[in-house]
């Protein structure tokens, strides 16, 4: 009997053989979706080292044996193009799946026959991946004080850094949903408005492509609108977490934004890696967040503020450099208001999240200019350029560079990871196409 | 033979019986979805006159003969809980069912026998509208130069009530798709963060709870995700529209919104007219906006910007004050953004429209005070109350006041009319219901 990885102290040792660095051991067991190259059909999928599960298959073959799996019956959990019907069950369903598979590829274990496992494993490198979860609405915080203490900086001064609401409530605003696309998907360099004098508009393509280094938290459990969640309900609603590249057109953004927000210089993409790394597997790596000053209103207070100790690294290739290039190192524990807290203010309104919501955590950027989320912040505004290995420099993305963010855990004996979240830049369209 | 209205200069007559006031002629021929009370099941719907009418069963009994539906068959059209599968064939097929429809319904047609129309026609007033269409996702624009205008010079002084941008730009922002709800539902007044001082927050109920009066375009087409649409194309995707109060918590707004946007204080409740009202039936009321000084950049040029010639009227009940009462009477014509140059301007760094997103126009401020969308324009920012024909005073919502929109355009013999869009405000929850 395997217990579930948040109560076990070594490593898990799975039928599916892996390294102690690999980032899907059986301690990480993440949700995605996969076209299974048999019949091309998209499922639900999970990740054993350097395998791709089929859960449908599993499914089929009437494996998820648990009490709660077996009361669904005949309904079909896996056989579906996204997560979000399995993530609409809630927690406890979350917890006897993943049980289950830790069980099934537990080292030893003879429930699985030879002939299911050669139905329903993949080489990883041999399957393409698709979009987890239906993304039915996309919000994105700016909940790093680093990052929000460096932008107000630049455009402030340090005296007026922080907005006077930054220290009170989660500033977010709603993203758009629909151009959220999977690591690997190339994003064409935008082209729209931008203006020197801030008076007198060009369009022209953009000049300061940037990447801003998140984690999404997806919503598992919807609140019914006008029924605010509280702080001590928000954890039953997370279901999990991916990396996410909230690409950023600096130009553009600053000549649109005032007074409603980013648009155009956000909307064009924002890249989510492709698997749902489950707050229960994160259990292990929570870490507790500092005490707020000033006190945070009730509705947002939280003895047990929470976020989690996960590495995040971003790279980049260019053109010529084709080793990828670490340009900074930060964490997720460098947040100051807490996923749950996004949350609960999110509902606070009465606002309705559904299962398949995005919470974007914001730019996480450590104290460290080696640490910092985003181009605008590693080059000061374009002023200080990164210099690469090679000789080039950078201030902000130039065509045919690709940004990937990795993000892992460090557990006893194992590695828990996110999966790539990558993206090449392509030059921007002439203008041909616009008129 | 009916023709299609749009080439008609009087009033077509119908098998079904109603006055030249009725707001739903067979030139209107409006899409939506109800619960049919015989089965239970949500389908698309018409309205002619007094009476809704099923379209899932006039396409079950083969009546959708034209040759594009007939190519379609054994696929359903109408058999759906929301309009995007109709929407999604294309101008031609809305073209098509519309003259359909105004065909079988012509006086002296007996293409539709009466045991057809037994079970398809229901009294409007015994039937319960769905939403019609599922939002993928929503934005706001900002593009009533009336409106800003006043809430900049309120804000900022006349000198610098527009910002530098919104001459050169339709601004605009992504809204919260998920809290979009039906006209009729009950709206929670917010209770959320505060701050007279601008510097330290309370957590209190809204107490400048506004309506803004809009109207709301469908997306009828979807473009690729890095493929803006030309200004000359930007007609081929619009469905048609509706009427949108995006209400608004103005002082949950004034501490929040700097610098992305407003987020609480609009996500709680936008609400939508039941119907579709189609481009092609608004045809006739195309009004030409005037030339735009600055001349926009290329990709916005529109030598043919239009708008429509609807007017809109807002009304109010208390709970005292029964009889609904005019507070406002604007037109859609009082856009300086059309919404062709919003749809452009959406995707100009390449973000994708899907079939069902809705573009809200922002509020439509006529010149006159009489003409003002919201209450913080009529009430000038709470200084000039309004006053009631029975001698209350609103500067803002107070609970049980019911804030109706209606919108209608006067043609040749004959009215098109939105139908309402109507909310009443309930109390805010109690803060045990908070943490």
């Amino acid at each position: 009997m395997v217990e579930s990885s948040s109560n076990s102290s070594t490593a898990l040792k799975s039928l599916i053989p892996y390294d102690e660095n690999n980032h899907f051991p059986l301690e990480n067991i993440p949700f995605g979706a996969f076209q299974n190259p048999h019949h091309n059909h998209v499922h639900c999928c999970t990740r054993i080292g350097d395998k791709v599960v089929d859960l449908a298959i599993l499914e089929q073959n009437g494996l998820f044996d648990g009490p709660l799996f077996t009361q669904l019956r005949p309904k079909v959990v896996f056989e579906h193009h996204h997560l979000n019907s399995f993530m609409d069950l809630g927690k406890d369903y979350w917890h006897e799946a993943r049980v289950t598979i830790q069980n099934l590829f537990a080292e030893g274990s003879t429930k699985i026959s030879e002939e299911i496992l050669s139905k329903a494993l993949f080489d990883h490198d041999q399957v393409q991946m698709k979009t987890p979860v239906f993304i039915r609405d996309y919000t994105d915080f700016y909940s790093s004080k680093n990052h929000a203490y460096n932008v107000g900086v630049m455009f402030r001064g340090p005296d007026n850094a922080l907005q006077p609401n930054w220290l009170h409530l989660p500033v977010g605003y709603h993203g758009r949903a629909s151009s959220i696309v999977l690591s690997g998907q190339e994003i064409v360099r935008p082209r729209g408005q931008t203006s020197a004098d801030q008076k007198n508009p060009n369009f022209s393509e953009c000049k300061r492509l940037d990447f801003e280094l998140e984690v999404g938290a997806y919503v598992g459990k919807s609140n019914q609108l006008g029924k605010p969640v509280k702080i001590s309900e928000a954890p039953d609603y997370v279901f999990g977490f991916c990396l996410l590249n909230d690409w950023s057109a600096r130009d553009i953004q600053a000549w649109e934004y005032v007074p409603l927000g980013p648009f155009n210089a956000k909307n064009f993409a924002s890249t989510i890696s492709p698997w749902v790394i489950t707050a229960e597997a994160l259990e292990p790596f929570k870490i507790k967040l500092p005490v707020q000053e000033p006190a945070p209103l009730n509705y947002l207070k939280d003895e047990n503020n929470y976020s989690y100790d996960v590495e995040l690294d971003v790279l980049l290739t260019t053109n010529t450099l084709t080793e990828p290039y670490t340009i900074s190192k930060s964490n997720f524990k460098h947040m100051y208001w807490s996923t749950n807290q996004q949350l609960v203010h999110h509902t606070v309104t009465g606002c309705n999240l559904n299962v398949g919501d995005l919470l974007g955590s914001g730019t996480i950027s450590s104290t460290e200019k080696s640490g910092y989320g985003s181009l605008l912040e590693i080059s000061w505004g374009g002023k200080e350029p990164l210099s690469l290995p090679n000789g080039e420099q950078r201030t902000f993305l130039q065509d045919g560079d690709t940004l990937i963010m990795r993000g892992s855990c460090k557990g006893n004996g194992f590695t828990i990871g996110f999966g790539d979240c990558s993206g090449k830049i392509l030059p921007a369209l002439d203008e041909s196409n616009f008129y």
